[in-house]
């Protein structure tokens, strides 16, 4: 059965991005620290086209996670551009150029409908106006027995673990404290507490903690 | 020169005690669960006059964490009891009984004077009613050129954050998602960003990050 797994880098004060996030500073002030361990690994350099890079305690975790992958759900703000209808004159077809780095179909929630975006290297873009069991449901089918994951924002993950549809989680916990921005654990409702911890592992700069739903 | 060392066991969603906090419950409900993975290691049966325990990658950390030091500053209501002034027909003397598991001298920040109360095995509880350098200057002279850590709660980590006179942390974060409760790190204006991280190791039930201000 496909899972829906959860991906999060998270700050150690709890914060997911930045404060004030704009088209220019897309993970907020400061929000880009929360990923930097990451653009070190050959993992994510390799998933990025780019050759190098390290191997350490972070390396399985990472091959692991993007292991038997099928579909991404993400939030509009996360596909970015801009808030309203869609502006067909000055189309924003995402952050990630012409080949995006998830070469699976990607369906973003958003209000106003819009054409299914295709892009290189297998990437599509569909646009879900009917809530978030419809795009999992989407994603789930276009997974095609593989594992549907979560990859944002803040205000997506927590809708789809309020509504308890979360199999897996899988949060990444480097050594930054960012001091202010957005913070994911706040709101649920105690839809936290059916999760049980699997795994712990860190490398010198980032731990990873796998929980599954009990 | 005498360091001022903070030590914080967290929730990986943050807290550091769970709702509801009263004499019954003074970590909140579900708070214990934070400090649960310090309770089986043979570091901390010892302090507490315990034989046996687990030696892992945490035991390290542990005996780190309480070498050198000499003095312990904490707020009022970890100190617990009751609010307002003290009463003298029933005296609050702590959590722990006839001999404490500090066997130092500690400082009680309160706004309530009350004569320094002396236990068993080297413990005195000293109440300071004006103000947290007067606490860290105290504690200092007690701690004769060893360490000061503060024990918390919250508000008094904060506090001391805020002023800029911690010199190092160490957050202890097992993988436990509270849900709800109480944070240490909301409302410090920006105090965490001189801090770097110099450690990072993980048992499989906790994470341990070491930082030190710049």
């Amino acid at each position: 059965m496909s899972k829906l797994r959860l991906k999060i880098s998270m700050s150690l004060d709890g914060f997911v991005a930045g404060p004030n996030q704009s088209v220019e500073n897309p993970l907020g002030i400061g929000g880009m620290r929360i990923h930097e361990w990451a653009f070190a690994l050959e993992a994510w350099r390799a998933q990025h086209g780019l050759e190098g890079g390290e191997v350490n305690e972070s390396a399985q975790v990472m091959k692991e996670s993007v292991e038997n992958l099928g579909a991404t759900i993400m939030g509009r703000n996360m596909f970015g551009g801009h808030p309203g209808p869609w502006d067909p004159n000055k189309p924003w077809n995402g952050w990630w150029g012409e080949d995006p780095p998830y070469h699976h179909p990607v369906f973003v929630l958003t209000h106003h409908p819009r054409e299914t975006l295709v892009l290189q290297g297998g990437n599509s873009f569909t646009f879900v106006t009917d809530g978030i069991e419809s795009a999992l449901e989407q994603a789930r089918a276009a997974a095609g027995g593989r594992n549907v994951t979560i990859g944002g924002g803040a205000s997506t993950i927590q809708q789809y673990l309020r509504a308890g549809l979360v199999d897996e989680m899988q949060l990444h916990v480097p050594a930054v404290l960012l001091g202010s921005g957005e913070r994911v654990f706040d709101n649920l409702d105690g839809a936290t507490r059916r999760f049980t911890c699997t795994e712990l592992v860190a490398s010198p700069t980032v731990a990873h903690y796998t929980y599954v739903r009990r």
